[in-house]
């Protein structure tokens, strides 16, 4: 049957039109593997998630300059390898994936956070180059032999590696975070903090530990899509808050608070992500106003701590870390490859966290622990945030620069590792399109809770500074 | 109000009798006083877990040799504390940790799985010496200078500290894991492997993937304590199925999968921990019939698969790990501290611990990962694991030596790391005056799904070869 114009441009203007791929007519196998090959690399890296429509054939066809028959032919063998499904009238689509060994049915699931997952496996695709939409700094930019050169003194004569670490973190390394934690006026013993497999593994812990499947949570939007995803595989309820320059909507914070008595509040306080905004010290304390009349605790998430201007007011800081439990880590400043994050809390709550930490991985490592309080406690961790720091600041000047050329609006004030921008253009389709030319984006959609169509992305200063990249942008922009 | 008879006696037979503490006449403190801090290290520590009732006044200075008074001052002090309650006629008892800021209400907790996290919380104390209730190999039985030698080798040159791993974990790592599961027969693609945090992080991460809380477990009994508590934790229903050396008792595993339809059984197949015993092919075979009839996927803990005779079956083997989860890791061989685990398992299911895996703690750290890739491919962990098992053959001759000539009887035929020996005696009440002589043990009621009065515990071979315990044991015995 033919489709109607109306369904011709719907298949058309599918979200997942692709731009060429770089197929070649010189290569061993024919254009038809070629393309079926890329589709499938895509597919299995979740580029293209399941659910995900496949361009039209004709519009395929179009677009690679190959014949229909041939797009119809990888279409087909994407088909009977089962990792596209076709349905009647309405074209390809991406499969979820099926179990090798069908019979042990699996139990039904919340909703899969594709989408979050998906961003996350870009961040760490090998393939691609330095691109806006990753989450941690480039490597050239980290500082190897610092690392190093602290693992090789910390592992001269020391055999803790032969036993189980402390079950709260390495001692040596909490007193130094409660050091660090007292210069941004975070009241904290070494008893009241616990060492985690990154800030990621502190937020899942504390989590657990204070809630029930079925909560409710208040979470900043815009905010991060991996703890969209994680608050939502637990089976709890998302209260999204809109966050702007001045903080969370306070009105919207207090009439969700007294509709559904949420336990949580879950919030960067500190360069939000994806906005670059900090919490203003007026709207920090209203905040806590709220949290103690409704009675909820507040996780901060400190994650680019290093990267924040001095004096940045901290929530655990006004609260004397009683209803805030304080999480950060070293990700964005030293490496993102160690997984050493950390928490702060009232000390019943660290016994419970450390209880579960027990439970679920037993310890974490001693060696990363001791270099890093030896990297914190001789000071050149100093050097190297000033380092990064300035750096950072000029790559911001680059980038906006060649955002506002490329016609692309800053909806925050650029500060910290992430701008908020609007590119003028549905960013999942510009997404999926750029991915075609090597770059990966993190589209708007991503960091809201319920993710809808926007022109709005996210994009890192420090992956974002190559103009070619603004140059594909426009070119792709153009055509969509 | 006196004591009648009956409460007396029930109060000098209380779980925790302690026998004396190293009170000395001639320190700064008052009697009372160090008294009252010894009971509250050992509250901290979870030695004395909440819940547990402190001798009586009485006994405590009979045992003690102290005045009641002084004992009166001391339990006032702990109550002063917060640390223990009074309760009418039925003495002191420990509290439950009060928080700090009671506001927000805690959730209603599953039970807190108290003597878990005791057991393992006394693994980790510092202050102990080796002793019969750890579950690691000593310090000196493990090779130091391999683990940091692997370790320079691998950082020489190598940047990938600069960026996120593979999510799956290390590709070296994983393919020589591959070759490694080939050699006990387990068909594993690198693909279908994901590292882990050490494998409590594997079985945790598999547990929330297959299961939702109100599922039911099939679990062995006796067991690992804290895979019992994580189960537990995560709201699921254990079944117990007697666990003996001919395997798990397949009547009873039957008519539970039959009522209950229980989603898993997880299991140690191979060097059973507490028993030792592993399980004989046919039983294997059996488990297999029975998990295909009642459609249950199996959980295989290979935890000390390095201390396993040559071709012990694994169920991942005979199963072709369709139907089985593989787990193991190298806690037990290379050390404990590194925190490298992995799972083998259907490549769909592989793909959603991944997904976990990045949603709750993003990667693993590569450098160990790659320096352990080395140690697998080069060889040098086999003659370590040689050296090991020499090692622990011979001290499994001279703890069975020991325990029999103090009137132990040991329940399983010795094998592996651990023994299962009955003592004669309250092997809980025989923990807690040990621990006054400064030896962990680790009680049978440890090792079971519901917590019963047992003479059995579980001793490590490598460190239960001092005869001043078997000795301390005898005369602790004695007076109990």
């Amino acid at each position: 049957m033919p489709l109607t114009p109306a369904q011709f441009n719907r298949t058309v203007n599918a979200p997942h039109d692709l731009p060429p791929l770089a197929l070649s007519r010189d290569a061993g196998t024919t254009l038809a593997d070629q393309l079926a090959q890329r589709l499938a690399e895509r597919i299995s890296q979740r580029l293209l998630p399941p659910g995900a429509r496949l361009p039209s054939v004709r519009e395929a066809a179009r677009r690679h300059a190959l014949s229909p028959s041939t797009v119809v032919a990888a279409y087909d063998r994407l088909q009977a390898l089962g990792l596209v499904e076709a349905r009647r009238q309405r074209g390809f689509f991406v499969r979820e994936p099926r179990s090798a060994h069908p019979t042990p049915a699996l139990p039904a699931q919340q909703p899969r956070p594709i989408d979050a997952t998906a961003l996350i496996r870009g961040m760490f695709h090998q393939g691609l180059r330095p691109s806006p939409g990753m989450g941690a700094l480039p490597p050239e930019w980290l500082d190897l032999p610092l690392l190093h050169g602290a693992l090789r003194r910390t592992m001269a004569g020391d055999a803790s590696a032969l036993q189980y670490g402390d079950p709260a973190g390495d001692l040596g390394l909490r007193e130094a975070l409660a050091r660090r934690l007292a210069d941004i006026g975070v009241p904290a013993r070494p008893a009241q903090i616990v060492t985690t497999a990154g800030a990621t593994h502190a937020l899942d812990l504390v989590s657990r530990v204070l809630l029930e499947p079925g909560d409710s949570v208040l979470v900043d939007e815009p905010g991060w899509a991996v703890e969209f995803a994680r608050l939502s595989r637990l089976g709890m309820r998302l209260l999204p808050v809109p966050r702007g320059p001045d903080g969370p909507d306070l009105g919207v914070m207090a009439r969700l608070a007294a509709a559904h008595r949420p336990r949580l509040y879950v919030s960067v306080s500190v360069l939000h992500n994806p906005t670059g905004c900090s919490l203003p010290p007026a709207a920090a304390h209203q905040v806590l106003l709220l949290a103690e009349r409704h009675d909820f605790r507040i996780v901060e998430d400190d994650t680019y701590t290093h990267l924040a201007p001095p004096h940045a007011p901290r929530l655990a800081a006004l609260d004397g870390l009683r209803r805030t439990v304080y999480i950060s880590g070293f990700s964005k400043i030293l490496t993102p490859n160690w997984r050493i994050g950390f928490m702060a809390a009232p000390e019943p709550l660290v016994e419970r966290c450390v209880d579960l930490k027990l439970l679920t991985s037993l310890t974490t490592p001693t060696l990363p622990e001791r270099a890093l309080a030896w990297c914190l406690d001789h000071g050149p961790i100093r050097r190297h945030v000033e380092r990064v720091t300035a750096r950072l600041d000029a790559a911001r000047s680059t980038v906006q620069r060649l955002a506002v050329d490329a016609g692309c609006r800053f909806v925050t004030p650029p500060q910290g590792l992430f701008g908020w921008i609007d590119t003028g253009a549905d960013t999942e389709r510009l997404a999926q399109a750029m991915l075609d030319e090597g770059w990966l984006l993190a589209p708007g959609a991503l960091f809201h809770a319920t993710p809808r169509p926007t022109s709005l992305m996210r994009i890192n200063f420090a992956t974002s500074q190559d103009p070619s990249f603004w140059k594909a942008l426009i070119a792709v922009r153009r055509h969509m």
